[in-house]
């Protein structure tokens, strides 16, 4: 029996996703359903952990061994033909956003257990064994750092400084220790790629944006997320009587300001990139004077990093030029936030993404596509194979109750997932 | 005697402003001298009830009779020749800015009060009366209405909504009418233009912006007050991820509202007039959130009531334009705040204060201005002839403790203020 044969269960998948929706954190009502509500799932909060007892007990059934490491994060490991070497992966995030939706994070963990109920009901033992993951933290929202427990198995990130992250969404602030130790989630299996290895890291997601929709696509194969810098941009002006002040005499930093954000993007047009301001103060913030400091950030995108790195440079360059020509008492700052390199994905795993929509959906309803934002795939990529598979989301919305992709496309995705694993395991069978 | 020869006590001016700011509400340290102060006395404070004693003391000492009206206004009068017509006024205001410094509207009611000792001194009788104003709430900062009860007195505004103005600054919000009682400045003076009649009113005053120093002059003769128009401006576009959200599918409201500052100021510059934003807000204002909503406030002027109009007009077209050309999902609508129109000052007024100055500074250190923020001036300019007379601000700054003009300065207006207001006098006894 080849992979491509097995018997799957059309509409189960949906039927869990909306299960676990109402059973832990169902928030957010859109539409009249039931099924139409967002979930606020906070990580390590009490909602959390009972998503994750039902989840363990899930894949148990399954006959999966369990593994919990120092983050918290789970790996229920369904055996294959060899279990002496390292399981291929699915992996993604059952916490969410406070204004969460009900497929970020939670189709990629929930999708993984569809395929380990796929090979059992289909009695199809895979050559190695595979594990499901549930990262603990991908969404930074409670504690805040994103991509947390996969930054620490991949070791980008040390232990004590996620331990010592306090809450941001708590009256009286926590640990990520503390909530570990209170859900009883802090395992003892090393949270290290060396100790606690895996072969190659595949995670679905829906896209968070309007590129498949827009372009009527299926499936997105990503090939890759792209490279953002995050900078605070002070302008420093001189408030002045919006009456009394001629044009000649002003600086004012929130015109300078504006000119510096329309520049930006652009900039980034010109370079094939993104270019967003999604904060902006001002003061004094009087309707009759003319604002003397203005701070925005700058968020500024690339696929690539060098290319990011000229579209940075390019902005100081013009908006200091900017600052210049808006007054003599005009001048600007650049604050380095934070810059996430570019990631590219593995041959190896986009082949097999890519075999498998293709065969799946045609050549016509799939196409490549980086990823905008972050994923816990980035950090498996640093150290194994990894790759993403997207599928559509209504109008590109993400963050927010309403996120929505139709039971065909949740299905569609599922399938996809499920060859891309299978073929990687054939795969790891034939370089044997 | 002509009033061109009476005798000066240059400093005393200065030193009484002085002596006022350390009594009555000095505030906000700027440098290591005692003077180097502003000024927080709100209107019909505790603060204010003090230098109205104070005042109506020293104006008595001289020989005034004291009027106070419904809206707690002072009419200090000063004996003329014939006192069966109305007097000449010198008017301003006592009442400062939370942050205020010591010359806004406090150098113009002290001024009339140099005047008149200046006449008591010199045993100099005036054709007419003289009455020096002090009037209540100029300044709008207490109790949201500026030039408050000059308007009342000019009939532009009725009692009862002046009397049910409740302060915006105390944390438990008090009205007009019952602050005027507390203080015991609740007069029984009509309010009114018709009632209690001035023949003109003179108001010196700090320019509050920089052109006079920057032209190096001496005095401003000004002309009129230009118009403005305030507007709320509500940009709605669509919150998207900053990272997952391409150029062509953005709806941008942050990067369409930079555009319109950027285009509302090339539109007054063209047209000679004024633009600024002095407020801006933002939604949902997060980092990698693309802002979906912005409003913000839009302050044009112009000297021209039609050309203000024009100048509103094309920002509106202008908006709507750059709102259609960034994204499907962008809109733009107009909230319309408040429109004052412009003001001319009478010719009899401004040729005394333009013959006081060429004669006493000569022609090269005096210039003609238009008021850029609006003054008690503007109501009496309604109902009798009115005209401003302007000294220089130190770097334009005002509504701030640094506001400051050299003593030199100070000197120099007051005596175009008297020899103004002398002039005037005698004006009205030639056309007698």
């Amino acid at each position: 029996m080849t992979f491509r044969n097995l018997k799957i269960k059309p509409g189960r998948l949906l039927e869990t996703i909306h299960e676990t929706a109402s059973s832990f954190g169902a928030k957010g009502i859109w539409g009249p359903e039931k099924t139409q509500t967002g979930v606020c799932r906070l990580t390590l909060s009490d909602l959390d952990k009972q998503v994750r007892d039902w989840f363990i007990n899930e894949t148990k059934q399954l006959g999966c061994s369990i593994k919990i490491d120092e983050a918290g994060s789970i790996f229920a490991t369904y055996p294959g033909k060899d279990n002496s070497l390292p399981p291929t992966a699915i992996g993604s995030h059952l916490d969410t956003q406070p204004t969460g939706g009900r497929y970020d994070g939670v189709y990629g963990v929930l999708s993984g257990l569809e395929v380990l109920r796929t090979l059992k009901e289909n009695q199809f033992v895979p050559n190695y064994p595979i594990t499901v993951i549930n990262w603990t933290n991908e969404e930074g929202a409670r504690f805040p750092m994103s991509i947390m427990a996969s930054s620490l198995w991949s070791e980008q990130v040390d232990k004590k400084t996620i331990y010592n992250l306090k809450s941001v969404t708590d009256s009286e602030p926590v640990t990520v220790e503390h909530e570990l130790k209170r859900i009883g989630y802090l395992g003892d299996t090393k949270a290290s790629y060396k100790h606690n290895p895996i072969a190659a890291h595949f995670e679905i997601h829906i896209e968070q944006g309007p590129i498949l929709e827009n372009e009527h696509k299926e499936i997105g194969i990503v090939t890759g997320v792209q490279a953002y810098a995050w900078y605070k941009v002070k302008v420093s002006g001189k408030a002045s009587h919006t009456g009394t002040t001629p044009f000649s005499a002003r600086s004012d930093a929130l015109l300078a300001a504006s000119k510096m954000i329309a520049k930006g993007n652009e900039i980034a047009t010109k370079l094939g990139g993104l270019f967003s301001v999604g904060i902006l103060d001002l003061s004094p913030a009087v309707v009759n004077v003319i604002p003397g400091d203005v701070s925005f950030t700058m968020d500024a995108r690339h696929v690539k990093d060098e290319t990011l790195a000229q579209l940075v440079e390019e902005a100081k360059l013009e908006f200091t030029k900017i600052s210049k020509e808006s007054g003599k008492s005009i001048s600007v700052e650049f604050d380095h936030i934070y810059t996430s390199n570019a990631v590219k994905f593995h041959p190896d795993c986009i082949k097999c993404v890519s075999d498998s929509a293709t065969q799946l959906f045609g050549e016509s309803k799939v196409r490549q596509i980086t990823s905008g934002a972050g994923h816990d795939s980035c950090a498996t990529s640093a150290r194994v194979p990894t790759s993403m598979i997207f599928i559509p989301s209504r109008d590109g919305v993400s963050h927010n109750p309403e996120e929505y992709s139709t039971p065909e496309q949740v299905e569609n995705g599922f399938q996809v997932l499920l060859h891309s694993v299978l073929q990687y395991d054939q795969l790891r069978k034939d370089r044997e």
